[in-house]
């Protein structure tokens, strides 16, 4: 049975989802979640108050579940899988917190943003506690190779931010910079998250490229199917709101899409709305119709499916299983889900 | 000679200063900041440009002095005080960033903050690239131990800044908050930045522990008079604008202080401006007036001066010479300062 028939078959039967990677995992996932909790506590109250707002507010804790399940993946039976997770896990949340306070979002996951709650000082400086705290677990797991993966991704993910501000109302952006952000800001989590599974297990650089390569491209077809959900999901079902791109002047792949295939009046429209950010009732509205219309959402959706094949392809040398089958089903939940 | 004699003779000679420890290690700070200067370059062109803005702004090199200075002073003759020393300037510098956006400074060392100039949201990214890359900087030096060390203080130095905030804008802050918070903002940073100079010898536990307390106290004593200078110094001197902890609402020591030393009707009025904040024109000058009246600031600064003989008296098992004499003379610097 080849990896794709065998995709084919769990959709025959169910929408893929991540429940099977859960099943595999659940009991890691409690611990990682226990330690989570235990190591964002601190005498200033607010943190834990905070930080607890954030960690339990629903995320689908992809990440962590990237580096228990390619651990698991390569065989790894030790117990260091369990910190890492939550470092990993601790990097993103850091992010998160930073990223709401500098869209100045008000939702996520359906919840006010801890910035909507808390103000923007406190969301700040419990990001900077969480990424301080997400090394000092790394330190004490001690692999000095995995904390030069993680920094190293660390670092290129505030690189990714920053390049996404430059790009930020700005209608001339390219599909390559597009990218480049893409795969800095949510891609190179992943990757890392996904090899660090192989190097606990001390498999072989081959090993180690595949995860990575697997975590990048599941990385880049989520962001991208993000990116796409942001003009297609109903709020309630995204849990955050939707329209926020185009309301930031955020130019993602669909509104490249649209921008490059619009005619005149269309590209006055982009121009208006994203880069001289005047926004009128009814414009949110008319730029989903329009990056329907240009077949723009389409041609996201086609292209995250192929970032999901190759994320796929790359399993393709370990040994097929309980745990490779729940992995290849989280890369086609990636680009299948409605939220 | 003592240590006391030592430094009374230097003071008849001429105000303390830094000048002895640039002489000694001149040479090795040039290494650092262009170390400084390649590490803070991306494909991301604003980072470069912002981080450019705040390392190249005048700022005393203070923290990685003191490592550079600590490992001289232990006999250290390697080359991994440079890059130790960058990082420590490096995690410094995000603090600054975020520090400069929570409390919407406009100025920092006599030049408009990065956020006035380019907005909260690059300060933000900034920050947390000039982080991770301080991470990836003691990652590549190699050392779990110095990683430890400065991770935990990392995390302490946001717990601090947390905790600033929880006390901001409340009169009934207690002595003990108050040192709690600038022992974990200032003085965690400046005990890591020394006691890695002992590490990188491996000087025995003895020293480490004696650098720590020479830079804990050092730290103390230094963001006591930057507290006292908030009230005293002019503004072109400090290179900050001056009330900048009054307009703030932050609780420092000389505003404890003379709250507790003052009558019903200064009782009010610091309610007023700092809990209320309600504050009218002649405000900050009356403020300046009480603190000086009810002795707040002579008794702060006869704490800082407490603190830095503490740290004098810590450099005592260290043989003499040079190099411990131009960090005694860096402690007198810090409490006889009037910028």
């Amino acid at each position: 049975m080849t990896l794709e028939t065998s995709v084919d078959r769990a959709e025959a039967v169910r929408k893929p989802s991540l429940d099977p990677l859960f099943q595999l995992l659940g009991g890691d996932l409690e611990r990682v979640n226990r330690l989570i909790v235990e190591r964002m506590q601190s005498s200033a109250g607010l943190i834990p108050e905070l930080a607890g707002h954030i960690v339990a507010s629903g995320g689908k804790r992809l990440r962590p579940m990237l580096t228990l399940g390619c651990a698991r993946l390569c065989g790894y039976d030790g117990a260091r899988h369990i910190p890492l997770a939550a470092a990993v896990e601790f990097i993103h949340t850091a992010t998160l917190l930073h990223d709401d306070v500098v869209d100045a979002s008000e939702l996520r996951r359906g919840r006010d943003t801890a910035n909507a709650v808390w103000g923007n000082k406190p969301a700040i400086l419990v990001g900077d506690f969480l990424f301080s705290r997400s090394f000092e677990l790394m330190v004490a797991d001690g692999s000095l190779r995995i904390l030069e993966i993680l920094s190293r991704a660390s670092s290129i993910i505030a690189e990714g931010e920053v390049l996404q501000l430059m790009t930020q109302n700005d209608t001339g952006t390219t599909e390559a910079a597009y990218l480049e952000v893409i795969r800095a800001k949510t891609a190179e989590l992943f990757a890392a998250a996904s090899r660090i599974g192989a190097v606990l297990a001390e498999r072989p650089p081959r090993e180690e490229d595949a995860l990575d390569r697997f975590g990048r491209n599941l990385g880049i077809a989520f962001q991208l199917v993000d990116d796409m959900l942001d003009f297609s999901a109903c709020q309630t079902e995204l849990g955050k709101s939707i329209g926020d791109d185009f309301r930031d002047g955020k130019v993602t792949l669909p509104i490249l899409l649209a921008f490059g295939r619009g005619d005149e009046e269309e590209r006055t429209f982009w121009r208006r709305t994203l880069e001289a950010m005047d926004q009128q009732p009814g414009d949110l509205e008319y730029a989903v119709d329009l990056v329907h219309r240009r077949g723009a959402l389409a041609e996201t959706l086609t292209r995250a499916r192929a970032s999901a094949a190759e994320a796929v392809e790359a399993l393709a040398i370990f040994a097929d299983g309980a745990v490779r089958q729940a992995l290849v089903e989280a890369a086609s939940f990636a680009t299948e889900r409605s939220s």
